[in-house]
């Protein structure tokens, strides 16, 4: 499962409206993109800085996951997203490694990647996504 | 001050030791340096991932900025960190950004870095570092 670089960092944010332009000056770059996560309560805007993104998230549902994280933490990174060829063997392989799986399988995230998240109490607190294409 | 790719990703952990292994298997890669920042109060562990580094933290002392960060918030992400050319510069034009400085000027972080923060409260609670070497 070993990861071959950094995809996205996702950041929880009460505002994108609001965020976009602020990451915009602190990054030297344009959002490219804006996207709605039906299935995921969230609207999503990204920017590329080298190999990786940044991903703002805003809640579009207060009992969603980003709606919860921001209640409970306020705003801040909420994820690391990890690149892997195959989402279901790096699941698969995280299990049998004594990891903790949030999602058995993967599923459908913003750009059309196949996403699975592990439970960050096996990895100190830190909620991982593994993605692929 | 355009950031050129993310430089590493610090997370606070309570044990370097216990974590360490943890992280390898996670990333499937070895830990290739682990360092003691007097300074700050940590001792920190590396791992490459692509371009990004992950940087695991922990407190040498419960009043650095580590230890009352777990004792908030617990073990998880603690910071971002942006590869810009020059990081006096960097945190000046921050500064003329509209962003608040932590750092006014840059200071020696590990691996010999040139690092400066920025304020989470101007970055919708984002700790930013800036660093050149």
């Amino acid at each position: 499962m070993t990861p071959k670089y950094i995809d996205h960092i996702g950041i929880a944010v009460k505002s994108i409206d609001e965020s976009i332009p602020l990451y915009e000056k602190l990054l030297g770059t344009k959002c490219y993109a804006v996207e709605h996560v039906e299935d995921q309560f969230v609207k999503t805007a990204f920017f590329l800085i080298g190999q990786t993104k940044i991903e703002l998230l805003e809640s579009t549902d207060p009992e969603g996951p980003i709606g919860s994280f921001i209640e409970k933490k306020g705003e801040g990174i909420h994820h690391i997203a990890f690149a892997v060829d195959d989402t279901d063997q790096a699941l698969n392989d995280a299990k049998e490694n004594g990891f903790r799986l949030i999602d058995r399988v993967s599923r459908k995230g913003a750009e059309g990647m196949n996403i699975g998240f592990l439970n960050p109490k096996k990895t100190k607190g830190v909620l991982v996504e593994l993605c692929s294409k």
